[in-house]
């Protein structure tokens, strides 16, 4: 949902390009199928699929690790959760920076929120700030290419809001870490995506298996 | 060559594990059979092998993409010769440090070289410094990983000398860019490796199709 705002975002002033990334993740698929849905949604053809299934050898996570549980939200826990992928937006925005040196694109926009997030430290401003420096650094000198955090700053209902006002179709976007049919309601990131439209005051279009009031 | 060299320096002082990345390069199989060679010959029984074959599906390198040319050597070339795949250092590196949260390590080596080098952006010793700021941003508070690059001021001749002093397995090493069996002698990284052999005063004991004198 994130990732499909900051879309919308970037498309008033950009002509697009989609990157997707398979890492392993429990919903791998339900999340390529949203990819998929919201390219052409938006029209965009120019796409690139990567796996990056080393993440889940790598492990240590409940997103690419079956052995590890996805904990059921705490919407008030401090810390890093279970769910963290070590080190995983620098492996995610070091491909988009290799392809978009070959393709010529200058600005990689992700769907990073800091405030309202789940405390993964790779989704701070300051990550992001370094990054550009080691791009900069680590890219042909005549390129000039950055990444774009436009909705770092926003609370989960203000996303929300946003993507209402530019009506974005939320109906094909995928939050839940741990289903690919309907969607838990129960893991912090259903849970996060819930509170969001409660406080929101609009309907998350997308079916629940319960649907937990905050 | 480099890589051998570095992993022989950090054996002073760390138990090592190794990591190979093929990132659809011409010489993979010779470079993961190198890899594997110089594994057994440290001892190394913890080992990564990753395909980010996303590399040569985005292209834009002679060293990933078949339908542009390795370059013969042009050892006073200025600026960034074909063989640059965009952004590849950060790549592989932000699998290092992925892999190296989960194992515990707080040493990434890396055998890059800035001032003898092929004039590869990634290779300079601000694009480390740079990445060290993102990792360091980018992991859990209670990591301290960290890239180490202790060639980096080196030049060639003085990298094979290091490696004669500290006994490095030089016959199971790679260099050669566009061929498997043979090294071709003609590429730049041959021409820079035979060139710090010939300065060294030290027999390169791989094959080569033939020997240019520098």
């Amino acid at each position: 949902m994130d990732s499909l705002v900051t879309a919308a975002i970037a498309s008033k002033e950009h002509k697009l390009a989609f990157l997707h990334v398979n890492y392993g993740q429990r919903t791998e698929k339900r999340e390529l199928k949203a990819f998929n849905d919201i390219a052409v949604d938006f029209g965009v053809t120019q796409k690139l699929v990567v796996d990056i299934t080393y993440l889940s050898q790598i492990g240590g996570s409940s997103l690419t690790d079956k052995s590890i549980e996805v904990d059921n939200a705490d919407l008030n826990f401090e810390g890093i959760p279970a769910s963290y992928v070590p080190f995983r937006n620098a492996n995610m925005l070091s491909i988009a920076v290799s392809w978009a040196e070959i393709i010529g694109a200058e600005k990689i926009y992700i769907g990073a929120v800091e405030e309202d997030s789940s405390g993964y430290p790779d989704c701070r401003k300051v990550f992001y700030d370094a990054f550009n420096k080691t791009i900069e650094l680590g890219t042909k000198p005549n390129t000039n290419i950055r990444i774009e955090t436009p909705i770092i700053d926003m609370k989960k209902h203000e996303i929300i809001k946003l993507g209402a006002e530019l009506n974005v179709p939320f109906e094909l976007s995928w939050s839940c870490y741990k289903n690919e049919d309907i969607a838990c309601g129960e893991c912090d990131s259903c849970a996060l995506r819930l509170r969001g439209f409660q406080l929101a005051g609009i309907d998350d279009p997308i079916v629940y298996t319960k649907r937990p009031i905050f």
